[in-house]
């Protein structure tokens, strides 16, 4: 893929326990943290319940749409965890047991601890590529371009360093923040024009609170840092203009 | 509509700063949380750009599949905030100056202070129904099964009152958790037995980390207080003859 393709992915949250508020996801914000820094844009996340219809359904859709897909949770040992078996019906392949993942388990647990809940987690698409995991033992996989993390936010990111080689990046997204001691409706007009004399650079302002103080931070993203400097100094003539204070956060 | 109806609901969040891992969501838990206690079940979640065609398809397609959709994000004052104007092009209405509205942030803020800014707030889809913020002014709004809501997440929690009239949920879902000092591969071929024999309840298992101890909260949820209890005898049942130990969290 040429270093200079824009490179998209769709994350796919699979589990109930996200959908019924009890578990707050993380994994999106340090997949596409991740991502981003290896050139690859998330374009939508999407979160579905433990049920293989939708799960086959939304990962067929997906992964057409787009170069990658990132599915985390449901590849546990329990009767919840669908994610291999349905990953295996959108792909139309077997569901099989995994020779290499059986040989890494059978050798991470003592003698006798690797039990019939255990040797689920071996079972995967026919062909998949594991992908390992240094805390828990049980390896994640991807088959073509989808990648099937676990749900466990540690073991989660104990394994990106695994996927860095599977993946080619477009250029990184950079991005330059600024912090304003302001509102956003003092801004809103002059970061307008900004943004519409730089279409192709993406401006967000988010307002934020901190030690009490109101405040806005201006997030300058593009893969171009001289499209970031150009929109940061037009920012900062208006942001002069109207004697607004710059901070740290 | 009938109490014992089932309700469902989808949650749009529209935010590039979500996608791009800078900001991590939390509506979502705490929507969802909100609305599992007023009987309506969150069955998808998705995140999407702030680009005004994909809100106005997603929204198209969600408002039709589920009872209620919910959306976080895009209402404030600035160039990224398209939310509404979005949504009137999805319901192809009028995008108007909301009197109503325009009412109450004139009184809100300081003679003087209410500039082009903030007037861009009032700006609705025609025959919006306000969703009154008592944090900092701006409403939200609601156009037939349609709810939005801001992004900052303490505003949208103190909207959460506003909203109960607004909507009717079926039955609420009821839910129990069992902690036990174990790990998910010792329990997962007897709780899948139970599953079986209880297939209308939603039994979720999911491992937890707490002062360097492994251990799995088992999460029987259903409309039925009933079936949760009966699934809570039979899982205590293999529980003690296993000798796994219950612990609180």
């Amino acid at each position: 893929m040429n270093k200079n393709t824009k490179v998209n992915a769709a994350i796919l949250i699979i589990g109930n326990e996200i959908l019924s508020g009890r578990t707050q996801d993380t994994n999106t914000s340090t997949l596409a943290t991740w991502l981003n820094s290896n050139g690859v844009k998330v374009k939508e996340v999407r979160v579905v319940p433990d049920e293989e219809k939708i799960i086959v359904e939304t990962l067929n859709l997906l992964r057409k749409t787009y170069n990658y897909v990132f599915t985390t949770g449901g590849i546990g040992p329990t009767h919840d965890d669908i994610t291999a078996q349905s990953v295996s019906k959108a792909f139309n392949v077997k569901y099989e047991i995994h020779k290499e993942a059986f040989k890494i388990l059978e050798t991470y647990y003592k003698e006798g601890e690797f039990n019939e809940g255990r040797q689920k987690m071996v079972w995967m698409p026919k062909d998949a590529e594991l992908i390992l995991n240094p805390t828990s033992g049980a390896p994640g996989f991807n088959i073509d371009n989808v990648f099937c993390l676990p749900g466990v936010p540690s073991i989660l990111k104990s394994m990106l360093g695994g996927l860095k080689n599977k993946i080619v990046g477009g250029e990184p997204i950079l991005s330059h923040t600024i912090n304003l001691r302001t509102v956003e409706s003092e801004i809103a007009s002059s970061l307008t024009k900004v943004q519409k004399q730089n279409k192709d650079v993406e401006i967000g302002s988010y307002p934020f609170f901190q030690a009490g103080k109101l405040g806005v931070s201006i997030v300058i993203r593009s893969e171009d840092q001289k499209k970031i400097n150009l929109c940061n100094s037009q920012i900062l003539e208006f942001v002069n203009e109207k004697k607004i204070e710059v901070v740290e956060r």
